[in-house]
């Protein structure tokens, strides 16, 4: 599928959703400064603008630089904001508007704004309002995808398997981690990724122990556990998926470990489906790890949400609150950790669906390749 | 120069050059969010850690990835703090930190700390304290560069060079601007770059006169004005470089618009030297532009501070403030804008010193390439 073939986004119903949650928020209006929460709200993709959301009217503050973009990209989403465009003057424009519609609480991202910004908010942009602090509003909205939403993501995860396919055979030249590292990213690039979602772990031998190794310029020996993570960006959706293999046979022990992983990621899959707890999903993959005698050796949480950031809502972890609904992309990534030895994770990025979950990474899982 | 060779920075003065601030900011001790600070004050080059600095005690927190990477790095900078390493316990063990040494009124940085942390830090980590917001202490120590700084930068910028000498030859192959993006980026990393320090900016023909375009699918024609913006990162040290160009005769109007830029950033550069004001050499630049009736075609400030950011103090604007001193490594960048046109800038990075500058970025610059 190229890009302009991806299915349209449903952004025009966002803000409505965002304002049903005003109540329990306590607040009258929204003052939207990250800029991934901008963008999934009015579809704008440019790099910098402020919204303001009230009960009834929605701001949309942007510079110069975007004055044709803003204009067309909100119209073809469908969202009736009032555009204003300026650079000097973004703070008077806000404070007239907040002033005349004579918001009382206005809520602030708490974990999107720095202190300065909300001194400046309080004292300057508000000073007629009491600032609330809220969290994770547009974030928990953003937990269900849409079916344009699923669509780019599928797509990240598709650029990011093939990928795998055409640089899997650079491996029996011995290639170090960090050249390695940048051949699949290059790969990505080519295949039409616009950018890594993060920077690719390429993690062999005893630096496979270490869940977030950076490559480093060992080469990649042959019979050693290879621990690759990455993914890449569609349209500003992200893809994550792990894979572990080996240039030829590991060995008995560490074919011991990649079954046993292997077996709680399935477990993890197959305990997905809506209505399941996030913190049931991890025990379904902790529960088999324990039973072969690594408990303390799978040392991070089972997995986290994809969407336009690498990790969103839910926490896939013994700690993580509430349950799955049909339409949250999470990932499943049970890994096991052995110091001086190596490490194996095996993560898929799924869909919640409401009898299971549909697998968006499609990179077999093969320990043994040649 | 391989980075192995890269000379010492110099880490060890750097916290009680941030000390001598504590008076002016009015403040017991700095509690240091900022990764990026903590790196500077510290060489540690891990991806989390928090940073305590009392009047005579140091406090470093980190988590159980980096037990082996702080102890040896810390050790390696000659910074004598007490190193803690956590996951779960890092908010008891600052707050009985600072409870015991009795700090009444302790910094944060109010730039650098979301306003959910500053809530979190007043109520649960420093109970005991006043919480005073500071900005900029030690980006204003961070102006001056030492040795290290200065040729990490500059292998930085050398990396750029040699990557646009060795892609220049596919423009005459009319690559769309994204591919030529790509072909930049690619050849900077082979080079050794560990990233980008900004996505590279490929903005060609009518897209030039967007100061901060993204590479579009356009091909890149013969005859068009092309501005090229990019930098790299060596060992976490950005380099920040345009260069306007055309393959073959861009006309006489583009050939006017590069020479008064070519001129107004020569006179900027000539305008550098220690103790000049920041606004003075933007006016340097400015005053060239406004004599060819260009004065609203330039459309943002004339550069920037560049080091462990690639956006860092001063600021080199008409509202900039404060003057130039030797070690400072800033940017000269005008541009003329021609809406439908196109666009030019040229781009220095540049290291501030008694009598001018050394201009660190070396690719030529010729207008016309074949």
């Amino acid at each position: 599928m190229t890009l302009t073939e991806l299915p349209a986004l449903d952004v025009a119903g966002r803000i409505d959703r965002l304002r049903e949650r005003f109540g329990e928020a306590n607040i009258d209006a929204l003052f939207v400064t990250r800029l991934v929460n901008v963008r999934y709200l009015t579809g704008f993709t440019g790099s910098a603008a402020l919204l303001l959301v009230g009960p009834d009217d929605v701001l949309f503050v942007s510079d110069g630089r975007y004055r044709d973009q803003a204009a067309d990209q909100l119209a073809a989403a469908g969202v009736p904001a009032r555009i204003e465009i300026s650079g000097a003057e973004q703070k008077r424009i806000v404070h007239d508007a907040a002033a005349a519609a004579g918001y009382g609480r206005v809520g602030l991202e708490a974990h999107g704004v720095t202190w300065s910004q909300q001194r400046a908010f309080a004292s300057e942009w508000f000073p007629g309002a009491e600032l609330v602090a809220t969290e994770g509003l547009i974030e928990g909205l953003r937990r269900v995808k849409d079916a344009g939403e699923v669509a780019r993501i599928r797509a990240a995860c598709s650029i990011a398997d093939v990928a795998f396919a055409n640089v899997r055979p650079l491996l029996a030249g011995r290639p170090t981690e960090i050249d390695f590292a940048l051949d699949l990213e290059f790969e990505m690039r080519r295949l039409g990724a616009a950018a890594m979602s993060f920077e690719p772990i390429v993690a062999a031998g005893p630096n496979g122990a270490k869940p977030h190794a950076r490559p480093s310029e060992r080469p990649i020996e042959p019979g050693e556990l290879l621990v690759l993570d990455f993914g890449c960006m569609v349209d500003g959706y992200c893809s994550d998926m792990t894979r572990t293999v080996s240039v030829g046979d590991p060995g008995p022990e560490a074919r011991h470990m990649y079954e046993v992983v292997a077996e709680s990621q399935r477990a993890g899959r197959d305990a997905v489906r809506e209505g399941v707890d996030c913190a049931a999903v991890d025990k379904a993959c902790r529960d088999v790890i324990a039973d072969a005698g690594w408990a303390d050796a799978f040392l991070h949480g089972t997995g986290h949400g994809v969407g336009l950031e690498i990790h969103e809502d839910p926490r896939v972890a013994a700690t993580g609150k509430g349950s799955l609904a049909a339409g949250y992309v999470v990932t499943v990534e049970p890994g096991v950790y052995l110091t001086g030895i190596g490490g194996v994770r095996i993560e898929d990025t799924v869909v919640v669906t409401p009898d299971g979950c549909d697998i968006l990474t499609g990179a077999p899982k093969e320990l043994v390749i040649t």
